[in-house]
């Protein structure tokens, strides 16, 4: 089974993930800039979640670069990680438009620990059938001290969310440093190629 | 005829289909539990639907995989079987806004089936220009007691259907147990490739 | 210059013009029969025009397939053709829900027909950059009475405008007849490419 | 790190940027010309927007079809020009809307403006990882005179921004004025790799 068809389907669903969200940037009526200014908060919530799903895309790229095949339990694994980030654009929408308040900032929290949890059976999933842990995705990703990104991310995250009901603006810049923490895309796997090529 | 850009046109349409169904979703303007509540019913029914659409994705995945030619009555077939798979948007959404009321929960079962019933000459079609009964396609969809699940499928629904007029609640748990059945991947193909390789 | 992204691009615009198209079909707010009856023009002006955007999906990858080379001017040929194509949804949604009254009808037949007139230079562009009148891809075309059926589609969609104005319902009768004219797809490359191989 | 994915996510975000733009396009709920008439000013910045996401896919296209190889720094400077791409709706509707009122008018200056800003890092990183100023890109880009349609583009969004202020209707025309001189594809690219061929 080849995995050409995944990331077909993969990347079209996060592109239009990452598309739609700006349509909650909603067209104000009048055309001065008090008009303009509600959708501040919006517009910073797109930018965030649109790193984020960014970070997905780049990461799942990483991720099937590395493998060679792609089984029914992988195609699955995929689609129940598609299923919790195609929240993204409804978490994002309702923490601007509530311009960062306790629930919708805890509950935009919340979407992103199901993303990154949804994360692990994928690549669980594809270290499995592609040789394993001796495999190059595995010794790729296990290595060097393990996913120690995605324990911080989560560790992270679960404080950030119990916190948004106290300071939600320190919430927030927690969900930014982790976002910060993955722009540097996970050179492991790249390393690991170059050594084994 | 390749079926690369078959596959390319039916990956963008049904990536489509499962995320504009999120936008259904709406945001609520409140901010507090009880805003959110009315949504689960919504939430519930988008599930239900990613799961079908991805099943649906999974089939045509497979399907395609055994194809060697595609021409141009299989084009119409597919676009006539992603016809009825693009109503799944407007069937979930009248469902989850009602709460599960009778006639949408009716109207679901109505989409299922005919997108089911519109899959079947897909399939034929496909088996007919890749070397018929006997090809690798005919023998992987035709052996071992046939299309059981199709079929148990199709029956499921028509049961369903008239029974969203009773009880509503139960025929989803009816729709629910279609898709679990279909959770696994159709086997035979992937099988029957290995055994004549 | 391949035409591999040309076909990817062409292909992700036209599901997406294919797909929001049952945007339209908003989900009514009652839970009856009653409240699912004014959608039936909204529903069948949405089936006509999918009908539509496949006949131009499939016929794009006909002519697509039968073309080596994509130059500039082809590309801008394309984006110019798929202009009028997203104007489809538009069209379509006005016609449906003002339940094909004279103007919305007549102006749907003006979207039908510029489209149509949009798709000859991407045609005539695809076949001077593809060895001209004697290439493949011009023999198939230019043959058997030419473009026949192109003449035949402006002629009808230029009758329908203005009768749309005294009978919008005949009007729609004939739209629907050049899609049944159309369905079968352009056989003359596909023979074409039999004959020369 | 092969370019496929990039393409094909970059032409999927593109595809749906330049789609959605289109249900701006708001169905009138009367059925005459009049209410037609306010739709005009919306289509009018629709098509111009339309060309200009036409002429960076065009680009775009150009680009990375003379790249061999893309990192991860690339990916990001992909991603960031995507995001300014992706507020186009936004300032057209916004544009449209507003009937080329003063503020809005100039707001799509400024998005015009931070896109080609930000086309420069996207043009450079490749330019780095691919040879560098003495590789095929390079050299392509480099030469005759460098990147004045760049530095054209950014001087005439710079004049037409603050004129917007006083003559809306002046700086759309400066806009199209940018447009047109962009519709002719970047030939540099393809005449250096003929050469180098």
């Amino acid at each position: 089974m080849g995995k050409g068809r995944i990331e077909a389907f993969s990347d079209g669903v996060i592109a239009i993930i990452i598309t739609i969200m700006v349509l909650e940037l909603k067209v104000p009526h009048g055309s001065d800039f008090a008009s303009l200014r509600p959708l501040l908060p919006v517009f910073l919530s797109y930018a965030l979640s649109f790193i984020y799903v960014g970070i997905y895309w780049n990461n799942h790229h990483h991720l099937l670069h590395a493998v060679q095949q792609v089984d029914g339990r992988a195609m699955w694994a995929n689609l129940f990680f598609l299923f919790w980030l195609s929240l993204f654009p409804f978490a994002t929408a309702w923490m601007g438009e509530n311009h960062f308040t306790p629930l919708p900032t805890a509950m935009y929290g919340v979407v992103l620990l199901i993303a990154a949890v949804s994360w692990i059976p994928l690549a669980r999933t594809l270290i499995c059938s592609n040789g394993g842990a001796d495999g190059v995705l595995g010794r790729a990703l296990g290595g060097r001290g393990g996913d120690w990104k995605v324990k911080a991310s989560l560790l992270v995250y679960a404080l950030a969310i119990p916190l948004a009901f106290y300071l939600p603006v320190l919430s927030c810049a927690l969900y930014a440093l982790v976002a910060l923490l993955w722009i540097v895309p996970d050179r492991r796997i790249e390393l690991h190629l170059k050594h084994s090529a």
